[in-house]
């Protein structure tokens, strides 16, 4: 059976994003990163609830926590401030993590290559997006090359973004769709019992609720 | 004053990598990974000394034992033993860490846009390694575009492989030409006291010595 390792924040993309892994019936493995983000250990338990949800064997957590050394971004730098929502994307928020998601696909492709995984999923969002530069399509065709140009040559390893040109609204309804478990996902980047409903992951998650219609289960 | 990351495992070749960036009067920062490597204490120690002996004030050393954990080398996994030498460098050998070299690029890209480095130096040799891929040029030029697309749009990082094109035994006779602190370094990835003299590493930086006619300073 073919593999996939599916990385797995806890967020609602990355919970509607394994949905597609699963639908497209391949093995799932699940990655979680820990970078010393505000709200790491909720981050965690919705990984654990998630991967529990569709019966993941295979999980792998991994500290990243040397993001948090470098800093430069309000989600590992507690100096820095989350400012409060501000969804105009024409400029690159302070909760840009530097070249993150590169880390983040350097560990998914050295563990997708012992076990033998032939995709990778990542739940990154072009369009609804913060306007981060490491969620454009463009990054993903470029980081894709850089796997067939550094890996083994009998390594084939696809990067698989199911949503990225979805609207948080379309990720929304799809997650209907597929039975994603987006009661289990959290969101919030600042608080870890109640979502804090101010900053910009809150205020993109609320958007999406309205704009589909739907009532956010974790707000039941 | 322009500043370059440097990548020092403490090795022959980061070592002239090293004196490279110096000649080419950028200030240096140097970045060092543990990765659970059998040699990682006097890996370290070597970095130590190479930074002090070029009096670099920016350092990071980063923990990525991930690597351990996700194993597939013999540098990685204690129960895969390392072999002896063989030079025949038509096959991929063990020693080779999937995909290591992308997760130390990305950490480095991190680090370089939150410093405002502009450059990062990387001591890769492609014709006179062990075959490992990720230590190609092809490799490094797919890094740079994914580098170009995936970080700020005012972040211009280079990367420059000054010894890629070397052999051993020409990059011992520039280190001498350079001034770079050979004897300071350590290669061995066995031991930690005295070289084995028997791992694929001992064995190319032997062979280069006596093709350069110089006699190893670690060995006197």
């Amino acid at each position: 059976m073919k593999k996939a390792i599916v990385l797995v924040s806890g967020g609602m993309d990355s919970c509607v994003t394994s949905a597609f892994a699963n639908c497209d019936d391949y093995d799932l493995a699940f990655l979680h990163l820990n970078y010393g983000q505000r709200t790491e250990k909720r981050e965690l338990k919705a990984f654990t609830d998630i991967a529990d949800y569709y019966e993941v064997q295979e999980r792998l957590v991994v500290d990243i926590n040397y993001l948090n050394e470098i800093g430069g971004s309000c989600l590992t730098d507690n100096t820095i401030p989350v400012p409060n929502a501000d969804l105009d994307n024409s400029k690159i928020p302070i909760s840009y993590v530097p070249f993150r998601n590169a880390n983040i696909l350097a560990i998914a492709t050295s563990w997708a290559e012992v076990i033998n995984a032939n995709a990778i999923y990542i739940g990154a969002v072009e369009e609804d997006s913060s306007g981060y530069p490491d969620c454009r399509r463009t990054f993903y065709d470029a980081f894709e090359k850089t796997i067939e140009k550094g890996t083994k040559p009998e390594t084939q390893i696809k990067i698989i973004t199911p949503i990225i040109d979805l609207s948080k609204k379309e990720i929304i309804v799809k997650a209907n769709e597929l039975n994603a478990p987006l009661h289990l996902t959290w969101s919030c980047y600042e608080m870890e019992d109640t979502p804090c409903g101010q900053c910009d992951s809150c205020a993109l998650r609320a958007r999406g609720f309205e704009q589909a219609g739907i009532q956010d289960p974790i707000l039941l």
